[in-house]
């Protein structure tokens, strides 16, 4: 019913970046698209289970370093259903490491049908008397433009079975301002959408002073990020644009309180595709993300004043 | 590259009306789930087949009176990857029929990502020299809360493969002002999102004057949904809300251009449920489905003006 799991992960690994499983078949090195392709064919299912050997191998080499994943649920239902089984498959195996899992499918929908969203990524299904887990991420990114009863299904779950919630707040991407920019009463509406995010949390406020609704903020949009640390006290961010799309770490550093938390930054391209900008062997694709990430790690720790 | 292809079938079924397929569970008569448990167990799996088999049946009974459905996808997520293979399944089966699918999947994320919701919904995905089509549906329903950007793949889709998409602007739950109603230079957010549409669609207008990208204004508010259809003549609107939601024929009918088109009305659990309200045998529920299609049809095309 807060972040607080998040955030032990995050001081266990004095890390607090997230890596962004966005497994495009053309991140996947050929050694296991050939064996996955041979095995069963060119088809969607080989794609997916190239994909979910992928997701294990760079899981196993950063378990003990990173205290998340964010798997992107556009890049898994690329692939049809079988691409939704490698997703459901990823976050069990994550899971099964220890990782927190932040399902990134920024789902939306007026309140009968986010309670189904709701059940499908973060909670339990019952049929007849059995209960069953669907996909069972930690965590799922959020769009409010429905506003509060697209959202109260979220927060119930979050409460029950101690879940939480990223509302995109201000994107990381070019044309976010189109909507999120413009004023509302001198109000840009990225700090609207933050002041219902700190609203929605405001009963579920954990030992570290964060609720079980974050927010997303774009790494590279530095002086949103500052600004909203400072109105927004109480609301994780989870923030996107570090690294591939052109965030710095110095930038990023304002998204974190005075104890190096409140926040924690994905990367994805600059870490599974680690292997390719370093120029290795593609089997060792793997070891790459991990020097990748152990780089971003002391990198973003450079600036904040984060204790284990 | 337009939304000429639902038009022209609803001006063949004389019917601007889609049918929601949301089958929860409890929706599906004893006599489906009790088969299918037999068969194969209480599972996940189980629960998809007897969705698929209550959609497809539904499907039997209105596909030759109804252009078009519009499974939501948080129904089939919620009994996870099986479900999705049931949403697959349920588009394909409702396409061979020669309906226009609507996929409600509410997709948004950064151009990146949109690009792999666009392959996985509206397009197909490459493996090696394959093409596959994940879920191909002929529409999609997207949030526009990241600017262009995010909107621009799906553009780009509409115009190769002849498709379009629907972008919430005003939707139908009580809360959908807290956001869509604030002012933003005297003009609601809604509106300027609608704006936007315009915009979007604004080189894709086909022969009924109507662009590929489409609105959803719920039929709860029937007041905006007058004001936006004379503010948006371009955008073709999908409306949520008749029904079980409380929006009426009458308070529909604002959303008809004079020649009754430039909207379609979407109901579904009154339809899919309507053997329950009957109170007939529940192996009557298709039928009942398609009794209850027809008595709506004929609600609304008493208030518009229709022409086939």
């Amino acid at each position: 019913m807060s972040f607080d799991r998040l955030i032990e992960k995050i001081k266990e690994t004095k890390n607090p970046s997230v890596v962004g499983l966005d497994p495009k078949l053309d991140y996947v090195p050929e050694y296991i698209k050939n064996r996955c392709f041979e095995e069963n064919g060119v088809n969607l299912e080989s794609a997916s289970k190239a994909i979910l050997l992928f997701n294990k191998m760079i899981i196993d080499e950063i378990y003990d370093i990173v205290p998340a994943i964010k798997p992107q649920a556009a890049y898994y239902e690329m692939y049809g259903y079988s691409g939704v089984k490698a997703l459901e498959e990823t976050i069990k195996y994550a899971k099964s490491k220890g990782m927190f899992v932040i399902t990134d499918g920024k789902r939306n929908d007026i309140g009968a049908t986010m309670e189904a969203y709701t059940i499908a990524h973060l909670g339990k299904v019952s049929i007849g008397d059995v209960e069953f887990e669907p996909f069972g991420a930690d965590a799922l990114t959020v769009n409010g433009y429905l506003g509060t009863d697209g959202i109260s299904p979220l927060l119930k779950e979050c409460e029950k079975s101690d879940k939480g919630i990223f509302v995109l707040v201000k994107t990381s991407n070019p044309s976010s301002g189109e909507l999120q920019d413009k004023l509302i009463d001198n109000v840009p509406v990225y700090s609207v959408m933050g002041d219902m995010c700190e609203e929605w949390g405001k009963n579920q406020i954990g030992k570290y002073n964060y609720s079980s609704v974050g927010a997303v903020v774009g790494a590279t949009y530095p002086e949103q990020l500052s600004e909203l640390r400072k109105r927004l006290p109480h609301t994780m961010f989870l923030v996107p644009g570090y690294g591939a799309q052109g965030g710095g770490a110095q930038g990023v550093a304002g998204a974190f309180d005075e104890n190096g938390l409140g926040a924690i930054v994905n990367s994805s391209r600059a870490i599974i595709c680690a292997y390719k900008k370093e120029g290795c062997d593609e089997k060792d694709f793997a070891k790459a993300a991990r020097r990748e990430a152990l780089r971003m790690r002391d990198d973003i720790c450079s600036y904040i004043n984060l204790k284990g």
